[in-house]
């Protein structure tokens, strides 16, 4: 098959490469009908995560259809129609048993495009395939249903829900990428007074207003009012950038939330000299996917409407262009680039 | 009266000084039995809190009598004993109204000892008095009632309860001051499996020992067991140092909570390059003396035997020893210094 | 004045009557400007309160403007425009002080137009009125001001809170009257997946569907297939009907909410024998009026629009017609019928 | 094999019957070495539950060792010493995802010595075994695992957790059965201000006072105190009586929790027309075991000692008599009564 390796920072290829097989009774394999690219993908390419080996496929989000499945494997079979989860989950740890399974221990968490071969490829082997996929609804479109494999339920789970968005809330997304207007998207379901999205790019802050944003602005006059006035309710940390995150505790009010949904390669201050008497709550996570059924339904009752989340689909043997076209969104204005089989 | 004065960075004396009054209806004046010196004290008098004036009398923790009462204080009157609460609460702005006392915005907060006049005196002038201090029956013992104006509340709300103690847990306390083994002795209501004090100072370790913690050690072997093993449930920093915080970070679970109690003066490096994928949590908060009265009824119940933090008792006029004792605990083996009117 | 007065069981009057004054330092004198009559009030017309004594003037639900204040108001002076609460609060009791106003200790809670006289009348003493009164901003109607004295809070706080209402659930609330409807209008900030509502009378149905419920049926099919199937996520009861009850215990699924807003007159049966192994939770309450600032918010925002939530208006000296066309909503179409002074 | 067989209403005899055999590959075949008799197992003999078939064998608590396991077992292999959950856990359901284990949709959930076989026998065979056992370490002792079964997490899961129990609250446990005095137990892990025992019987109060309640009584007194004064924080229904159920909804206070743990035959009398002004939280629920292994640990490091609640030991040989000594408890002084294999 033909699949995206990674050779070693800075270096992909859309390469011909053996056909994954089934390795354990748990595996499923599944031919990919779309998949797409992630800001982690772009780390990875960097050399940002060492434990990615040469040699292997990216890529953590797909759809695509069951072709064959091991002995173990019991809620599967050929021809069924699955997302795939970016969170491999044994089902069996104490983790998985408490729905927590991106700290899986069994084996599971995040492996897919990381430790093991990934989706950005014709075929995937997915382990422990019946706690790592969902069905996919004949109602619910293939781009919209790859965007549930891992944005939506990390901007919902690592976002808005360990933000405690409510109802009435200020909320400050900063970076409006792909997960920070997801997460507008989600936190819009709890009707909070306004949404302000911070970013450096005035194309990508034209587009959160036009996607429902209440303002959407340069870091600056806003933040400013809201550090010296009330503050914000819940800040949503979605740039992975050191000074994103200063922000983010400029902008908090007292007894407010800030959720970091970035993936950050260095560290950042933490000003503790002021917040030690703030009463704020910070959080951190990876996502568990133990929202995606839910979303899923979300989307099919017409509750959530992805498709502004997508600015770019290609085919499959464009991936390489794929990265580039995503990794220059400031120039491109890509948010999510959705690859789909030929 | 005579009362212990901050005259600028590194200068307090106990000195006479005018008597206060009743200025606001809202007002009680007390007759100080009992008040004790806190570690912020120490700050303050080495120049950290550039808010307090010099001319301020210092302190926020107190019993004593009520003397007077202003034409708008309904609920005491002369005669009454009272635990003079660490934070004043007008009662009336939305925070109080959701017994967010400590960030009270219609005047109180943290204001004793610090933009007004504060306990460590004859009297003290008292504002919002009925929102701001609690009747000490008299079956509470001074000592113990000192102990509730601010280092109680402050351990169980900032420490324990921001940190989700829970029986069977694992928790670690970072800095065995007195604000971190009242968090031990609060933590031990809720059955934790073990509690682990970390401390730099060997006499202080061998206290929280016989205090119930269940192993004391400097930051080394296990600490080192926890970051590669499972982790603590809860880490409460106690230390007020920046590498205080950074080791709990170190110790807690994926899916844990870490509870800043510490004053800090100096940021700390938050590593979101690891923490981003950990799910943590951490609050910070300053008390709201919002759980006073549970925990004088705990005490009450012999659920709480708070002796064991009081080292040393010292007459009024010893005011400027009391900070000598103090801030050198770690030769004197002070915890709490309570002065006694003579 | 003139003012709506309970003579005993099934008499009422709009008589003239003395004009109140101030009695406690902590009263306001309110000159009414739409007042509104609630399901309670016909209960206690029909003498389903014994505590509620002849001579009372009824009502607990009002906007208008203070003409005098107490010594000891210290938030309103004459010619502020406020919301009456429907619930008084000392503002000081264990009670109040965590926001509980609804069981205030202090001489608060329910009293207007119960055990104080109330608001269907052209002027009403308001006790305690720091904390009994909310601010009416200019931009904020009449109309819609007067459904927050009570209904709207009720519906939020003692329904939809309660119930835990969240995206993606499915809702049922039993009974199409004000209560009921309002409930259907705060619960869609949640973004359920579907809101269904049961009641009796055809008319009723056919308004809830028009306000913004996804179904609306009389018992039957719907409640049958909840019961038979998995089950709704929360079931509000707002019908004061004991059968009412019990069709939300068979509505209800394994691990739901049910949340009672009904104000009941007689006894329900609760079937242990088959909810004992159900994990459900049952709520009931009295409104705190806690949330009627942030429901205020909501309404100015545009979140919530109230207006079909109120079918009647009259002017005042047709209060007793009121009670008539609100008794027999189900020929007259009633909802909420507003007052007007003249 | 010989095993304790349901004949019909009132009819049970210790058997001589066919052994189990691994009929499903998830199965595992578990050889008893204790099993003990639960109160429903007392209700199915007297013709409750018409779903229990005569010749089924009954018991659904017990520990042993693993002698066989089916293809689909992962985590067991024979020699495993186990404790057999009450509960069988599908794993894959959304009810198991979410730690629902007793309300299993793939066809667990409460089957043991129900809806098939169970536990008080040589043999048992375990569906789904890889998630409805827990492994017994060496230092647990016989007859504490077996109370783990479902005795202790019943006590914490549905008593004290859904009952919220907090330092410092008022307690009332209503039926001082096993289930009531293991309630008892866990409820003081929280340093509750005291623990009122209710009961009938005379010897099971003083046992309750025996084993750590504040007070045990007879309904009355205290009740009536309690009624008519602020109230219980926290109500456990522990008699499965209805006269039990409204005693607790008495007691309760205000914004308390009534959590009913008993298995009940018959409704009970919802009092709303009093309590819909209450604020109070009704739970009911059977045990998800969701919770063993967290009790486990806390036996093990001796937080919890169960052994005052085995009152008898007896051989297998007889099952009928255990079933006479633990019925008439009130003679007898029985709780929980152990079989033991011979």
């Amino acid at each position: 098959m033909r699949a995206l390796v990674y050779h070693g920072p800075a270096h992909i290829s859309f390469d011909r490469v053996p056909d994954p097989v089934i390795e354990d009774p748990t595996d499923a394999l599944v031919r990919i009908d779309a998949a797409t690219v992630c800001g982690t993908d772009l780390h990875i390419r960097r050399g940002d995560f060492p434990e990615v080996k040469p040699g292997t496929v990216l890529g953590h989000e797909a759809v695509g259809e069951v072709i064959a499945v091991g002995a173990q494997v019991h809620h599967l079979r050929p021809g069924n129609h699955v997302i795939v989860s970016s969170v491999s989950a044994c089902g069996r740890c104490p983790e998985c048993r408490d729905a927590r399974y991106g700290q899986c221990r069994g084996g599971g968490g995040w492996i897919l495009g990381s430790l093991i071969d990934g989706t950005q490829a014709e075929l995937v082997r997915v382990p422990f395939a019946d706690h790592s996929t969902i069905r996919r609804p004949h109602d619910v479109r293939l781009d919209d249903a790859v965007l549930l494999s891992e944005l939506l339920p990390t901007a919902y789970e690592v976002g808005v829900r360990n933000g405690h968005v409510s109802p009435g809330d200020t909320v400050v997304v900063v970076g409006a990428g792909p997960v920070g207007l997801a997460a507008v998207m989600v936190a819009r379901l709890y009707s909070p007074y306004r949404i302000i999205v911070v970013d450096l790019a005035a194309a990508r802050l034209a587009r959160a207003a036009h996607m429902g944003a209440d303002a959407a602005e340069l870091p600056g006059r806003m933040i400013g009012e809201l550090a010296e006035g009330r503050g914000a309710d819940v800040v949503i940390e979605a740039s992975g950038d050191p000074d994103g995150f200063v922000l983010c505790t400029r902008a908090v009010r007292s007894g407010g939330h800030i959720a970091n949904v970035g993936t950050h390669g260095r560290p950042a201050v933490l000003h503790l000299e002021s917040l030690w008497r703030k009463n704020v709550t910070i959080s951190t996570g990876q996502v568990d996917t133990s929202s995606t059924k839910w979303l899923l339904e979300l989307v099919r009752f017409g509750r959530l409407q992805l498709s502004p989340l997508i600015t770019h689909t290609l085919a499959f043997d464009r991936m390489e262009d794929a990265y580039e076209v995503f990794a220059h969104g400031t120039e491109t204005g890509a948010l999510k680039v959705v690859l789909h089989r030929t």
